[in-house]
């Protein structure tokens, strides 16, 4: 066989770094941009430019592969059935996909019998108010699709506040769910082969402030009960989903126990520790999925693994100005994803090893925090002086 | 600043290696290739053609980079003095690449009381002749420039055979050294920054088959004394030659004590085990340090890493055709450089950790025998049964 093609539809930083996996195995990547100077873009074998939701764009696109994943999950349904359609590999498949719309996804494992929160199908002001009646308020409203990194999620405190959401939204469908009392968040990435193999990753535990991932630690600071537990679940919904590639479970821990927030099938935040913090990364794993062949070993490469994102700043700040002294931070392996700096975006992350959490979690954040630094010495804050303080 | 562009003459497996690393950094790789196709093409953030020894040419691409440095040792001193006086950065500089002559290497370590083999610089037969009377025959005679892979190295046993390599090299400069009793051959990788600070990796016992580097271990089997000599002799060289990015020093190990072979200022075969099994990877820090940025750790990730070459078999098996055997086994890790099969071209390697030095070589090799394996199962030999065997 020749090197298979990989393609990607979309070309952000989960592209980016599954092409830099890519070129170990030797596999093709070719993405499918929106515009040009998107992470993916400078490292692919080819990118092709285009809207994903136009039919004929994505024809053109799905010609050069010879099987077609996706950076997220902003494509139609219909444009993953199209492409099944044609002939065409595309994994995950439309119906592991479809289970990206957040109350596809509720029912589906509610009927599986799978530990979800309390729930409701919503469209209007009146069905959230009844939802509120049952469990209280605050309630959770969530859009069903288009949501990520906490945009979609809304806090409703009383009626007003529904009814305003619902004009806003102009009767879009949302999930509704009582406002848990939340002790901590985890993760687990599953990695499925075609054939049926599935390797899960370490329980990462996963710190958000305003819906945005921050932070994952691994170990989590659960009880190993739990930690296991949340493995199984992850497991069995890889499984029942038939899900190829990677696929990231999120959930959460109340009083109650474990509940199943959300899951994402594809490379995810909650995995970007893996790249140096696992034997086999989990774009190594995505592609060996996809491609069936042999998942790699997902065991830690030491005994705490510590993942801090770099998001822009108000000031403006150039991550790559604190780079240097970011590098000087022991054990820290820093990732840029060459976007432009705007406030609140993924400009990359940061993951260090450590012989304890604290240790590790100290080290990913002092290098984190250099690449946001806009303190008057931070760009001669260079080797030395820097790893002694 | 903006990223950094990091200009590489050449674009084979070690530009494309480097580019890899080049992503995670956010740091920008441009390359000069002779032809499309190579390695590097795919990976680099651009690619510029033609003739590296073409001053026009290089004037051209340097124009683009920030900072320039080599794929390969095959650049005329001539052009990089020329780079240089434009006032462009190059590292390593023309006074470190001068050293890849072998007779000025010598004749420098010689100078500075560092141990290499006894050695005359030649030209004509009868001084062959002579340097074997002192020494005996057999002796080596080696090509100043443009030896690499067992390339340019000769075993002569006789004046007939001295006269007739002469007149083949029709009086190129050569080294001549005594036909040395090898007990083991030894590399080590420093790297150092333009500032100075130097980090040098563990060192690795070198396993060649007719001059080619066949596999990598390390720990070394041999006494910690000649280990840390390694290291320490390693770090002498970079220092006195005042090298930039990563240099790798061979050893030979004799009866006499360890005695220098040669160098190689750029990522080298010997270090490619450093990808998994090093904290930092040979080839970030060599980013690292021609960028002036702080080094990162070299430390081991596991107690033994073990490289092996992939070279292209008579039979002209492609790997890739292999590549779901080599993943089966256990924390191996695949690397193709993507280049057509021709016989004992380098076409990838594989680096597996383990607990100790057996259970590393031991991955390793299967892992890259599945690469070049033409039994009729091979292609068919994915996954479980692999693994068990």
């Amino acid at each position: 066989m020749s090197a298979p093609v990989v393609g990607i539809i979309g070309a952000g930083q989960l592209a980016r770094m599954t092409a830099q996996a890519a070129v170990s195995l030797g596999v093709c990547v070719h993405v499918l941009a929106t515009r040009s100077g998107e992470p993916a873009c400078a490292i692919a074998d080819a990118v092709d430019y285009g809207d994903p939701d136009d039919p004929t764009t994505i024809r053109r696109f799905v010609r050069s592969c010879d099987v077609v994943t996706f950076d997220h999950e902003r494509v139609l349904p219909a444009t993953i059935e199209m492409i099944e359609a044609e002939g065409c590999a595309v994994q995950p498949s439309s119906s592991v996909m479809r289970c990206t719309d957040k109350a596809h996804q509720r029912r589906l494992f509610h009927a599986h019998g799978l530990p979800v929160p309390p729930f409701a199908e919503v469209r209007t002001a009146r069905e959230i108010d009844q939802f509120a009646l049952e469990h209280a308020w605050p309630v959770v409203a969530k859009t069903t699709v288009g949501g990520y990194d906490g945009r979609g999620v809304f806090v409703l405190d009383g009626p007003e506040a529904s009814a305003s959401l619902v004009r806003r939204l102009d009767g879009r469908p949302m999930v509704v769910e009582p406002h848990l009392a939340i002790e901590a968040e985890l993760a687990v990435v599953v990695a499925r082969r075609i054939s049926g193999e599935t390797r899960a990753y370490p329980t990462v535990e996963t710190m958000q402030v305003d819906g945005i991932c921050r932070e994952t630690i691994t170990p989590p600071r659960v009880p190993v009960e739990l930690d296991r537990e949340a493995v199984r679940l992850a497991v069995e919904i890889a499984d029942t989903l038939g899900a190829v590639g990677v696929l990231a479970v999120e959930f959460f821990v109340t009083d109650a126990g474990l509940l199943i927030n959300e899951i994402a099938p594809r490379p995810h935040n909650s995995g970007h520790w893996t790249i140096e913090g696992a034997v086999t990364s989990q774009f190594e794993n995505h592609l060996r999925g996809i491609l069936d062949w042999p998942l790699g070993d997902t065991a830690l490469t030491a005994p705490a693994v510590a993942m801090v994102n770099v998001l822009g700043q108000e000031s403006g700040v150039e991550p790559i100005d604190g780079l240097p002294a970011a590098l000087s931070v022991p054990a820290a392996h820093v990732h840029l994803y060459a976007k432009a700096a705007r406030p609140g975006r993924k400009l990359g992350h940061v993951t260090a090893t450590g012989s304890d959490r604290d240790i590790a979690l100290d080290r990913a954040r002092r290098s984190a925090e250099a690449l946001t630094d806009t303190s008057p010495l931070s760009s001669t804050r260079q080797g030395a002086h820097v790893a002694h303080r």
